[in-house]
């Protein structure tokens, strides 16, 4: 543990010979394209194929009328695969085709002729809350909806709500209470691969799916609901990931390929456009945020009422289970006397939403720690200093009740402000330092695992988990697994992810896969090396218990003399390619409240972790450009397993919540997306972030891997706060909305509101 | 069991959806061929690929020099994979090209210059056997060989005997002593299919092989001995297979996808045409056999002399495998006092020969059946009468002092005489009628296989075991599996024959899937069916003993109120995906007198079966040509697990069986093949051959799943030897050399040698 072993899969990447989903394909197969909708919101007349079908190549044109009862989105089935009826969003699927090759599909798209008669738009969160606002899902009660969905009706989708404490007295009685805005836009994943997939049916009318998925055996449950095919005819295997980032977490391309399959009798390919990707797949949800917080003269947090809307666009997907995230996220890691907190989801005529590295978070806590820093400021109280007064120390509870154990938020305070040299001058220089606090979880759910070893004595790890680019796997789980066989883990074989031959996992989702993957390689090492000491004890004439295994050899502790070579007690096992150690792992629900909160599909963070991010910023006071000078990320991985992946994930975050931060923003007008590429939807590039300094605190856990939690997603989250907060130190003037464009400050500096 | 339940494979297989091997492709694949040489044997002087390297498209042009210590052939590593110093067949590969086309790599095949100096061709046994003659393989002591392997120098390549009893003795007392000589030609496996793989190798190292082959785990080994590749860096997926029959068990085509694929970084895939298959592959030995054997007045057979000289090609390939079961097939399943057998394969200037169903068996059982006719002939008694009062019975002793067990001999010859409605006139009137016994084995060696049951209560069967088109996965150890859990055998989902994530199975060959990988799969399903009911009985508050599962439910097995699903038993698992049962079955060794044998890798036949032939032909008195107008088959099967697949197997090696008796014969001059392809060498279609008629007999063996015995080779083994004793009864004349065409049916007819 502890050593930044190289990635199992780091070679085949880095010489570009890996294979990713785009890159796989399967003889005699078709490929698909979807004819999409230029309206943003209309009711469909007529669609006519003929044309479509008269392009050569073509195989097969379906509509809406041929998926009828086909719905999507986990939650709330609301979506159709091909709109029937009428269109909700620009780019909206209406017809689907498989052709010989990718261009005539295309040609065909452009050829199915639609009539539409438009609808009223509703392009805003507000718009769609208004009393008169058209209802984008009439139907919205013929929908199977999660049973633990409150909807009130019109264009809300979910509501969740957290109540905790009187928070109508404590208002009252405050010294002080602060009432704050905040407005964050959609922001995508835009992993470098796209959604892509291929599927195939065999004559047994087993569906056969490869996919650029997290999510193996999810994806599975999908289709299986989507296309109502029963799970035992639907095998998922799982290409390359070239990224996901929670954008490839549900059934998307895949059911396409499907039905096309079925159609055709030939294998069909779906791989979406960078254009199809920004318009039509699972951003993150834009947010508006309302604060109300309730301070003691002494800076002591006493009550927050908050209410978030975020924008699903017009169909669930994720989106009852993000808001229940923020929640938790809205509330921070702080003592509370009192909650009071609603989020909901609102339909409007944009593309679905979905789930992107810590869903819901970034708008929550972009909200909440800009407006800690200006409580701090208003009552002339350091920044620091109000979040290490407030912060949440073991034992405290948690927004929901839950019991805070292994708490490291104080930790990170520190380092962070240590490390950035931290002071708050507020001086208006141009120049300014900020921080800000997140707290996340380590997603539970089940993991399971086998490792084999051969006759040859390779152990093979063969686990449901999925890499998508972390190294979760190739490096962490790996590096796990083959410290409890005691070998290098370059030498340990890895088979994943193919629901087919490979044990159960709950997905590369909500930061789990090397703590839960990782607990079940160990307890699958741990079985298959009980079962290997009794062979080999039986053989040396000792006991099981006085045997240990390292490199490739099972010898007596006391008696290294008396010992056996790991391929001879494999193939003493006789019975060859029976040794098998099998483990699962599911941690027990974290305990909360559950009277606290309604309409919330999570109600408690699991294995909570924090962290604290700072940074030193310097504003052209002529242009508005900010520069960050300097970034610090502290944050608590319960136990560095390795190193350099570690930073990696914690650098990685960091990067795309600057992104956030500073540049990238999906610009609607009346629903439609304007910059649908990677020129006008602004990455940040090396060039626009400094070196993140990061600094891993390792404050273990009860349940992870050798006291690991979860690392992947927290990192994303604190960049807006902390940058806002740097920037308003600089400027003087609050940053209420997301990005940080230099327009956006240049036209804050010169606002009449004042720094406090 | 006892149903003729579909085979899951069939509808794909029917509607032309199955996908082989030869359909396999991997995205940036290159293609490969073979530059052969036009000599039978010639020393290589010098190879020039300028020209070849020159043709747009190459990649690389390997020679012998590239491969130097490559060396195959699975008991003498004799065979390099390309020629170095001398070739020793015409079509011997010396070069090997991977370009872009297929059509590109031919080209470059046929502009590879190699300058050669012709040495001395030996085309035939005798030829390699005088005293003079040239050695084929000169360096022969540098080899690596197999320590059983006897060899007592030149063209030889082993020789294994059996000396049981006092031949001589007998010979000196006996009433009668026969002395014949037969000759039986090389036949090719021709599987629709040929040889064809796919090879890539990852950034790591590890190289992944498709391949149509029937013993992925065997051939996992194959390829690291060749290329010195560790095991663990090897994976082996079989795709679909078109036929084997036994000219798929050994590397052939995979390690020349290797090399290039190493080479090129890219995929390579090489398959074989129809030509190189008849010319390059192995197929079975063409032989000379001699018999003497002593008989008493009565008919009593006393004792044999026997000798079998197999023709092996250049190339040992299986011959030492193969000798050593000439052994037991010369004896027959007759009771003697005394036997003295020699085997030997030969080198010679052809092709390298290699396994096909049931190998050096026809062979032998042309010569030892057909002089038990002459015998019974020319002593007055009828064969049926002579087979009977010799045939073994439960508790004789086997060519080699096995204990015969289970015996079904006599079963068999009365089964097949009765629906022949045996009668033998010796007439000469050109209709006539014959009979053959046979017996042979049920190839032991482990067997391993997992069962798993998913989330919704779906049961998948995990085995190493190779479904090459007999039904034996598909169907027999399907329905098996399916049996053992009380579901559907359509119900079962399989996965198969891929060294990563299906456990080790010794692959389909000896006729033993369905009785070693069903004992897995029994195994194995007993094990998932403990742990589902351990789980069941928790949660029912019932024992575990008192439970049973049919139909996907688990119920109390006096209330059948009290159950639970499979599914709800397998959520219950908790940990999902980790309800896995696994099995393996190794059968012991059958012991025998290892004293009487020298030089034999098989000594005794594991669970033998035993079978009668039995044939009506009409002769065509003016051409010779013979009809088979009736075909009956007795074949004991232990017990008949699927009746139609069953069947299907008899027949099916009955129908290559009459090929091998009347029409197919590899036609050499000077080590050269005349007839490489299917104009010229003639597989027996439908208007060749009879309705076969299948008389399963079910005499149940100690150790088969519900008894099952092997049943895939066997059939093959007889045809030649009945329809020459039919002919003999037909025309009066003795056939002594296969096939049995007209032309020489029509020279026996003219030959002075008289019936008895």
């Amino acid at each position: 543990m502890g050593r930044s072993v190289g990635r199992l899969d780091g070679g085949a990447k880095v010489t570009g010979r890996y294979e990713y989903g785009v890159d796989a394909s399967r003889p005699g197969m078709l490929w698909a394209r979807l004819a999409r909708s230029p309206h943003a919101h209309a009711r469909i007349l007529s669609v006519d194929t003929t044309a479509a079908l008269a392009v050569p190549g073509v195989r097969v044109v379906l509509t809406g009328a041929d998926t009828q009862g086909y719905l999507a989105s986990r939650y709330v089935r609301d979506e159709p695969l091909l709109a029937l009826d009428r269109v909700r969003y620009p780019g909206e699927p209406v017809a689907a085709v498989a052709a010989d090759t990718e261009e005539a599909a295309e040609a065909a798209c452009r050829l199915v002729r639609v009539e539409y008669e438009p609808l009223p738009v509703i392009s805003s969160v507000e718009a769609a809350l208004a009393d008169d606002a058209t209802d984008i899902h009439p139907d919205w009660a013929s929908y199977w909806v999660s049973p633990i969905i409150r909807r009130p009706g019109g264009n809300v989708v979910s509501h969740a709500s957290l109540r905790r404490g009187d928070t109508a007295a404590l208002f009252e009685s405050a010294d002080h209470v602060f009432e704050d805005a905040y407005e964050v836009p959609m922001v995508h994943q835009a992993s470098l691969e796209g959604r892509v997939a291929i599927a195939e049916v065999d004559d047994t009318g087993v569906v056969h799916v490869w996919s650029s998925h997290q999510y193996p055996f999810g994806l599975r449950q999908d289709i299986s609901d989507i296309l109502h095919i029963p799970l035992g005819k639907i095998r998922v295997t799982v290409t390359g990931v070239g990224g996901g980032f929670g954008g490839k977490l549900y059934a998307g391309v895949e059911p396409y390929c499907i039905i096309l399959a079925q159609r055709t009798g030939r294998p069909v390919k779906l791989r979406y456009t960078r254009e199809e990707e920004m318009i039509a797949t699972s951003p993150r949800m834009g947010a508006t945020v309302r604060l109300k917080t309730a301070v003691a003269a002494d800076g002591t947090l006493l009550a927050r009422e908050g209410w978030i809307d975020y924008d699903s666009g017009a169909y669930s997907e994720s989106s009852p289970g993000v808001v229940s995230v923020g929640l938790l996220t809205l509330a921070g890691p702080y003592r509370w006397q009192a909650l009071s907190i609603d989020t909901r989801a609102i339909y409007t005529n944009k593309a679905g939403c979905g789930s992107y590295r810590a869903p819901g978070a970034p708008q929550a806590v972009f909200a909440g720690e800009s407006q800690l820093d200006r409580i701090a400021r208003e009552l002339g109280i350091d920044p620091l200093r109000l979040r290490l007064n407030n912060a949440v120390r073991d034992g405290d509870l948690g927004p929901t009740g839950q019991v805070l154990n292994n708490v490291s938020l104080v930790e990170t305070l520190q380092a962070a402000a240590d490390r950035i040299e931290w002071d708050c001058a507020g001086a208006g220089d141009l120049r300014g330092k900020g921080l800000a606090c997140t707290w996340w979880t380590t997603t539970g759910m089940p993991s399971s695992a086998y490792v084999r070893v051969d006759e040859d004595g390779t152990f093979v790890l063969i686990t449901g988990a999925t890499e998508i680019g972390t190294g979760a796997v190739t490096a962490g789980v790996a590096q796990i697994c083959a410290g409890e066989l005691g070998i290098d883990p370059a030498d340990l074989k890895i088979v994943s992810a193919d629901t087919e031959t490979t044990p159960y996992d709950f997905g590369a989702q909500g930061s789990r896969t090397l703590v839960q993957a990782g607990n079940a390689a160990i307890a699958a090492a741990d079985d298959l090396k009980s079962q290997m000491f009794d062979i080999a004890a039986a053989k040396l004439g000792c006991s099981a218990d006085e045997l240990e295994m390292s490199d490739g050899e099972i010898r007596h502790t006391n008696d290294p003399e008396l010992s056996l070579s790991v391929s001879d007690v494999a193939r003493l096992g006789g019975t060859r390619g029976g040794l098998l150690g099998r483990g699962s792992y599911e941690q027990p629900p974290t305990p909360y409240d559950a009277d606290s909160v309604q309409g919330a599909m999570i109600g408690a963070f699991n294995i909570p972790s924090f962290a604290t991010h700072a940074c030193e910023v310097s504003v052209d006071g002529a242009t508005g450009e900010v520069t960050v000078d300097r970034y610090v990320v502290a944050q608590d991985v319960g136990r560095v397993v390795n190193p350099r992946y570690c930073e990696g994930q914690v650098t990685g975050g960091a990067v795309q919540g600057i992104g956030q931060a500073m540049f990238e923003e999906i610009i609607h007008r009346g629903g439609y997306v304007m910059n649908p590429n990677f020129t006008d939807y602004k990455l940040p590039t090396l060039r626009d972030v400094p070196h993140i300094e990061t600094i891993l605190i390792e404050v273990p856990s009860d349940s992870g891997p050798y006291g690991a939690k979860g690392v992947g997603e927290q990192a994303i989250i604190g960049p807006p706060a902390a940058i806002a907060n740097a920037v308003r130190d600089a400027t003087g003037h609050p940053i209420q909305r997301l990005p940080i464009t230099a327009e956006r400050v240049w036209q804050s500096m010169r606002s009449p509101r004042t720094a406090s």
